[in-house]
């Protein structure tokens, strides 16, 4: 068979794994000089844990696990079993000749013929159940032997099986769509890191210390169509705060953004906003009732432009009247702090909206405070973010120099764990895209060299005494931390030469006979081309 | 909801990450300085690279996921496609029945009404397909409408939409049992490394430079029944070479063994042996029909004792003649060496049996010469494991100081990549098992206090000025790689210190009024218990 990648997954090379390490360090170590700790769930949940978590759109694209093992082999053994007990009570004939056929060392050929026979004698059972279990332990006998498809002989029989087939999967009456498929599948593919997050805190809510701040690192898998640029496996990075309302955290990782993305050297801008601000605007204009119909219209500025928006308003039946009073929106100022003032005025009376103000000007403030640069921190009152569990603060962060979307969001929430019956625990939480930052980096040229590990010297294998020579100086070498292999065959140098080409190794040694007897190690640097011979002790440092 | 876990799998908070990525970072780094590059491959792969590789009892073990998003759904839009394109040949007046039906804006129950209507009407056609297709057409507006359970009226309705389950579900003439499994599952999670190993290289071995060494550090997932110890999803970490059939290979990965065990301070013995040995034992007794038979009861020499092996040999029917000529196995001596000589003795005219005593020698002897000591590398020649494609070599490494099992096993194949068609690519593989490691680790007590990180400094919180002073130290104290975090609120003190102990924070720092003014800062050693002022240049280092 030509073997080929499942599709919309992605193997990753010895580049690949060393680049995608050195961001995901680099986030880990910001993670924790911030004081998150690290959690890793299964890659798998029930299936329960996560259905009705990411509405129907995302419960269609959940990833769901076959029953274990071969589950049409497991169905038939529980029947098998049911079966077995039926016959015990009253049949002992019957089984005894069942078993006979199946242990019995006569050839596959003999023993269909005796099924066969056998399947002829109770096919006018009267009792359906009967029918139907000798069929399908008639199926398991002949599965188990492999070879009634071939034998032209038993056609018949194979009819049988075929009928067998369909009655290992009728339905049973008392079956309901959602039960037929719980019967086939009661585990899923991790689909985010929140819901398994949520899942863990309201398991453990009694053990843990509040406010409880982790960060997760792990894959996930979406059923999606794949994509340019999306794929059916990616990592997601996340760190949360639960147990706390202090707006302090909202600052906080403001500051694990911007530093993270710092000592990556990526230029970003983050956009900021407040799902009560939305609330208010929408009080505002009178349209509380279609929430969310506005704010799902008003995130599509920066694609389908203001009037692209103002028609998205009105076919959502949203009144020329209420658009007019929210056409200053489309107006905004640089500066955050003056919108935030235009806000106050139109806000009056208006106290979920002068919530929203008043909680994302403290957090521009204090991150004022801390030397923030108002260039990187901007307030964005169009931005509204998709997932409705937001409530309070919103965050998405832009690349400057590359157009990509966005590569990192988040947002507050008011109850984490409520739909795994916990309440009262509050929190907010930021991600980071991985594969959109590595396109990003990628563009930019921002991985350093040292980003990707190369072993820094291959011996030349000259065979003989000097092999063993090599393998004792390249013990010693990484025993000090230096990375070193000798070539395997006592190949032509040119085909040493080019494996360490090929492999980006630096350093070429040559430790022949002459080096062996001067104490010496002669290597060539394979970037500058430079050849030179030194002593043993120089080169070990 | 009540959330759980699924079943056989794990949670690893805090402390167990950072000891599991302390055991990972010290192999990641040894299998660098060997100079192998790291792979990743994806979580699962088209399920035709998986079956058939594993033997009957893997490919059971081998979790298969279900079709994207809900297969059952995606069964039927397809058969509705199909549908369509029935009626639009010609049935117009039936197509516009049933869109006006479902498009209609009156009740559930009016639509019902008509579809029951419509299925009498159609109920008795004698187009069989067509039959069909109507009730699945119905089926699905009737789940869509998630209203006919209830509705007593149209019991006869759900009748109808329960045969069409049946339908749904049946067999076209022409499945097997194989077709109809790739129906509902086309892949599957990655049940060890190996295999997409495999594939990867044989997908790339034209771009390959070989030899090619690679490691590989994944989770991998069966479904096993899971028992302590054993799990459902745990990582392997492997390292192969493939493309060089040289023994300096089976030195190095020795080495290998030696030095991570080294670094990790977990003492071990690795056993060697060599399948060329064995197959020569086989026909030194003239047992080489039952080769298999004899290695499978030997290996279980340190579970069942030399009488529970001969049992089972002679249960194999291995003849007593033939288990008497091998007796001496059960009498080896500490001295590899001296046990090599004695079998090369036996293996006079024996090819495959001498050939396995050199390749065993050159390995040992090699070792010695790079000083490892005997007592950690021995030859046990009733080791033989499991995997039937090992060739020559194999390793199997056992923790000295705890019962513990194999904690790493590997050995030399001839052909990594011969069932998906590329040829002659031989190869030795070595595994680490961390699940294992850990355990020993943790009986040991070798997990280092760093190896769990840890916030160094909380500061604590008493709001206002002090806040913003606080936040401003912790930036600096982060921006020079030292962890720092703020308590959220300004609670009482005593909260704030009982956080800072059970999330193990080293320091509490106290930043009030006086501090600021005086340019100091106090902190309390929470391990020590001691307290001091410094000034903000010393804190801050």
């Amino acid at each position: 068979m030509k073997p080929s990648l499942a599709k919309g997954t992605r193997d990753f090379t010895a580049q690949e794994v060393s680049r995608r390490k050195y961001i995901i360090n680099i986030l880990q170590n910001n993670f924790e000089l911030f004081g998150f700790q690290p959690l890793e769930t299964p890659s798998f949940e029930n299936l329960s844990t996560l259905t009705g978590k990411y509405g129907e759109e995302g419960d269609r694209l959940i990833f769901k696990i076959l029953n274990s093992g071969d589950f049409l082999k497991d169905n038939i053994s529980k029947k098998k079993k049911e079966y077995y007990k039926k016959l015990e009570d009253n049949r002992f004939e019957f089984i005894s000749f069942c078993e006979l056929t199946v242990s019995s060392e006569r050839s596959y050929e003999k023993k269909a013929k005796s099924i066969a026979k056998f399947i002829d004698h109770f096919h006018y059972s009267t009792n359906k159940i009967d029918r139907k279990l000798i069929k399908l332990f008639v199926y398991e006998v002949c599965l188990e032997n492999k070879v009634l498809i071939k034998t032209k002989d038993y056609e018949k029989l194979l009819e049988e099986i075929k009928i067998s087939f369909q009655l290992i999967f009728d339905i049973p009456a008392d079956t309901n769509f959602q039960k037929l498929t719980s019967q086939i599948s009661d585990k899923a593919l991790r689909y985010d890191l929140t819901v398994p997050f949520a899942r863990f805190v309201a398991m453990n809510h009694g053990k843990l210390t509040f406010p409880f701040k982790r960060f997760q690192i792990q894959p996930v898998w979406r059923a999606d169509r794949p994509q340019k640029g999306r794929y059916r496996e990616f990592y997601q990075c996340d760190a949360d705060v639960v147990g706390s309302e202090s707006l302090l955290q909202e600052v906080d990782l403001v500051q694990l953004y911007l530093k993270s993305f710092s000592d990556l050297k990526v230029p970003v801008t983050i956009h900021m906003n407040n799902r009560k601000i939305l609330s208010g605007l929408a009080e505002y204009a009178g349209i509380t009732n279609k929430l969310i119909d506005f704010t799902v219209a008003l995130d599509k500025l920066d694609k389908i432009g203001k009037d692209g928006v103002v028609k998205e308003l009105l076919e959502r039946e949203i009144s020329q009247e209420s658009i007019d009073k929210l056409d200053f929106l489309f107006e905004q100022s640089d500066d955050a702090l003056e919108n935030l003032l235009q806000l106050k005025e139109k806000f009056v009376g208006n106290e979920i909206g002068l919530q929203g103000v008043e909680e994302l000007e403290f957090v521009l403030t204090q991150s004022l405070n801390l030397g923030v640069d108002m260039q990187n921190l901007v307030f964005n009152i169009t931005l509204a973010r998709g997932l409705d569990y937001y409530t309070g603060a919103i965050f998405e962060v832009k690349a400057d120099e590359v157009a990509m979307g966005s590569i990192g969001g988040g947002g507050r929430y008011d109850n984490l764990t409520e739909v795994f019956g916990v309440k009262n625990i509050p929190g907010i939480g930021i991600s980071f895209g991985l594969d959109r930052i590595y396109l990003v980096m990628e563009e930019l040229n921002l991985f350093p060299e040292e980003a990707t590990s190369k072993t820094e010297y291959l011996f030349a294998n000259f065979g003989g005494e000097e092999t063993t020579e090599a393998l004792r100086l390249i013990m010693q070498l990484r025993g000090k931390g230096v990375s070193a292999e000798l070539y395997p065959e006592s190949a032509k140098i040119n085909k040493q030469f080019t494996y360490a080409e090929k492999k980006g190794i630096k350093n070429l040694v040559f430790l022949g006979e002459e080096e062996i007897k001067n104490g010496t190690v002669t290597f060539k640097n394979l970037e500058a081309g430079e050849q030179k011979t030194v002593s043993l002790e120089e080169f070990l440092g």
